[in-house]
C-alpha cells in the first residue's frame, strides 16, 4: 500500500497538496475510496481517500497505530564522509535496514572534504534520498541526515547514545560480544575510504566508544555501514 | 600487502607475466626484495620479489599458509538476476563479505532476461568484478560467478549445500533461529526486483529450502544479499 509522510499531527482527516497530491492522483492513479497510509514520527495512519481535486487529496483516518516497521533499537550511524555517490548509497541502504539517523563527519583520511556551506547545499538531496528510501522500505519515520560535523562534534553528539562503537580494522570486539539487545540506542562510527587514523581510534576509545572488529576481510567504506546495520538489526531481534 | 591470484600450484618460485607483472612493476612500483602475497584456492603464499624484467616478475616463496581471510562456512548466493548494474554491486559487496560462489538464475519476476548467449558475453566482466573484490578485500579464493541458470537448475544446484534457504517477504524463519554454525555449506536464494512469486516460494520449499524472513522493512533486491551475507557471516563467527 502506498505510504506518504506528513509533517503535522492530524486529527480526523489528512489533506495533502502539492507534489504528493499529484503523485497520488497522476502517477499512482488512485481514486476516491482507495486505501492509503500516512506516517508521522513512528505512527502509521491508515486512511481512505474521500475527496480528490487537481492538486488536493483529502483522506479520512480509519485508524492510527505505532508503525510496526520501526526497529526497537535506535541506531545512529556516524559516517566519515566518503565520495558523494558512496554516501548516497549508504543513506539509501542503511535507511532501508532501519537506521534512525545518519551523521556525516570529517575524519583525517576523508578524501572528499566539502566546506560546511557546500555540504549544506547537498543536504537537501541527501534528505530526499532518505525520504525515498523510508517510503520504499515502509519505515515509520524519515531518518534525519544531520549537517556535516567535525570528528570532535561527532564524538560529542554520540554521547546521546547508550552504547557507542567505532569500527576499527586494527582490532576490537565482535558485534556479537557486546550484549546489544540490552541497549535502546546505539551509535556506530564508521570510517571513510582510508579508515581511521590510530590517533582518532584512540581518541574515540577515550571518549567511551568501544572498538569493533568486523573480521579478516577488508570491507569497502560503503559496504561497512550496510553490513554493520544488518548485523545490529539481526542481533537486536529486528531482522 | 598487495595480493595476486595464481592459477597453478607453485613449487619454490612464482613467476608472473602479462598484466599482473606490469601492475606490480609500473602501477605499484614494487622492486626486488619487496614482499608480495599470492593466493590460490585458499592458500596464501608469502613471497619476496627476486627478479624483475619489463614483463616478468619472479618471486621466492618464503612460506605458505591457509588463508585466514576465508570464512569457515561456504556461502553460495543464488541470486535472481536483477538489472546488470545491481548484479555487479551484489558481486562486489558479497565477495567482500565472504561469499564463496554466486549463481545467477531467472525467476518469473526478473525484469532483465538476457539469453544464455548474451549472459555468457557478460560473464567475463562479472568474473573480473569478483576477482577485483577478492583482491581488494584480501580473500584467499576468487569466488566463482556461475553461468545463468533456470530456477529449476538453481534449485538442483543448491542441493549441494547442507542448508538451503530462500528469502521470502511473506514470512519464514529468522536467520538467528536456524542454528547456522552447525552447517559447513549454506545456499541462499534471493529474489530480483519483484521478489518471488508464491508458486516459486512453494516449489523451493518443496525441494527443501527453508523460507527466511528478514523483518518488516522491505529491502531492495541489491540490499538483501549484502544484508544476508553479513548476518550469516556474523552468526557463523566469521565477522
Amino acid at each position: 500500500m502506498p505510504r506518504f509522510f506528513i509533517d503535522t499531527e492530524p486529527s480526523e482527516y489528512i489533506t495533502v497538496t502539492g507534489g504528493d497530491a499529484r503523485h497520488i492522483g497522476y502517477s499512482l492513479r488512485m481514486k476516491k475510496g482507495d486505501s492509503i497510509t500516512f506516517c508521522r514520527m513512528g505512527t502509521d495512519y491508515f486512511c481512505t481517500i474521500t475527496e480528490m481535486s487537481e492538486d488536493t487529496v483529502t483522506c479520512r483516518i480509519d485508524r492510527a497505530e505505532p508503525s510496526k516497521c520501526e526497529p526497537s533499537v535506535s541506531l545512529t550511524l556516524y559516517q566519515a564522509f566518503p565520495k558523494q555517490d558512496k554516501f548516497e548509497q549508504i543513506i539509501q541502504k542503511t535507511v532501508e535496514l532501519g537506521a534512525a539517523r545518519i551523521v556525516p563527519f570529517l575524519s583525517k583520511r576523508c578524501v572528499s572534504r566539502p566546506s560546511e556551506k557546500d555540504f549544506a547545499k547537498k543536504l537537501e538531496r541527501f534528505r530526499k534520498i532518505s525520504e525515498e528510501a523510508a517510503k520504499q522500505s515502509g519505515r515509520g519515520i524519515i531518518p534525519e541526515v544531520a549537517p556535516l560535523m567535525t570528528f570532535e562534534q561527532a564524538l560529542e553528539d554520540m554521547k546521546s547514545c547508550e552504547l557507542r562503537l567505532i569500527c576499527y580494522e586494527n582490532g576490537g570486539k565482535r558485534l556479537s560480544e557486546l550484549g546489544l539487545p540490552e541497549y535502546k540506542s546505539i551509535g556506530v562510527m564508521i570510517g571513510s575510504e582510508g579508515g581511521f587514523d590510530r590517533s582518532e581510534a584512540e581518541r574515540a576509545a577515550d571518549s567511551g566508544a568501544v572498538p569493533v572488529w568486523l573480521g579478516e576481510r577488508i570491507l569497502r567504506c560503503e559496504t561497512c555501514p550496510v553490513a554493520v546495520s544488518a548485523v545490529i538489526m539481526n542481533l537486536t531481534g529486528n531482522m
